[in-house]
């Protein structure tokens, strides 16, 4: 299995971490997003939406967006489960997965591609309020996640899954929009300390 | 089961679809959302997000988000699948599912919620340049997907599942921000006439 990847997007990155908890090797091929290969004839045969991550099967069927990558790993390896084992976990997961990306995670990504000069090129029209307005609701959703894990060890349910994941890479995403957890924020701040402490973290 | 629901908004029907097409009744409990009664204390206890859909189950625990609610019916239901079967569905489908909610649902919605005047009191504020991308992002991809669904008779895979049902309630949620298919959309339009006919269509 091949996996599109880059050292620059926090999407590969969610897949290496992920990969690394199970213990599944995958043959990095990586793309420079910065001379927009992604944008390339030849990765566009790849994948049509010139997205990465893209995880590419022996058989040649290529998989794109991040967490449908996951999906698969899981299927072929649900040891140690990321996405919950009962019916309920599952639901626990996704929803808090979701809530950290919807409510989160986007915020973070448009405040960082409508308003830094480095994405001027590639994401056109800047829209500049849109930047903004997404600044102060990840800002919001901080202090959300930050009180839900003032009786929570993990993101969702009682163990490590693919919301923590997301979380510690959303918030490890805040330096290129200079978001920032606050320092009453220590719940949060105990939570991102011990999932970065984890071997996958530096995946 | 209860889900608390309104027949105004997406996300419960993509909830009630799935339901329908795996024969699983739900006990519906209407919140007005023109009344706001998601933002009333009591429905905040229920849901801190204040969003529906929301699925209570008998043992008290609540779990939001459309899509995490879906996958707790399909562990506690499994068929008909509707996530996939094998591995490689699997992923397939969570990749399409996610492509038509990111590339088309989302721009749809933000078309709406950004421009709409019924929204002005819930999405503040409203950032009109970003509804006019969403708008012109949203007609590209429903170009992408008529191409797609030239030689797909399904929006994943090879049968009928949860990203069928998240591209017909984003196409048929279009009509409030007056996002239309072009006439040329041959192949789309053959496939919302077909999903669009299951019976499940009505829930």
């Amino acid at each position: 299995m091949k996996l599109y990847d880059s050292t620059r997007a926090p999407g590969p990155r969610r897949v290496r971490i992920f990969a690394a908890e199970k213990g599944i090797a995958l043959d990095l091929v990586p793309i420079d997003l910065g001379k927009l290969e992604h944008w390339t004839p030849e990765f566009t045969k790849v994948n049509p939406w010139q997205g990465i991550p893209a995880l590419e099967l022996d058989d040649g069927t290529v998989i794109s967006e991040t967490v449908a990558i996951c999906r698969y790993l899981e299927a072929l390896q649900p040891e140690p489960h990321m996405f919950g084992r009962t019916a309920k976990e599952q639901g626990v997961v996704e929803m808090w997965n979701r809530r950290i990306e919807l409510g989160l995670f986007t915020h973070i990504t448009n405040a960082f591609r409508h308003a830094h000069p480095a994405m001027a090129e590639r994401e056109k029209p800047q829209v500049a309020e849109w930047a903004e307005v997404s600044r102060s609701r990840a800002n919001e959703q901080l202090a959300v996640l930050d009180k839900h894990l003032a009786d929570h060890e993990f993101a969702a349910g009682s163990s490590y899954s693919i919301a923590d994941i997301t979380l510690m890479v959303a918030i490890d995403f805040m330096r290129l929009p200079k978001i920032a957890m606050t320092e009453d924020m220590i719940h949060l701040r105990r939570w991102h300390a011990m999932v970065a402490a984890r071997p996958s973290a530096e995946a």
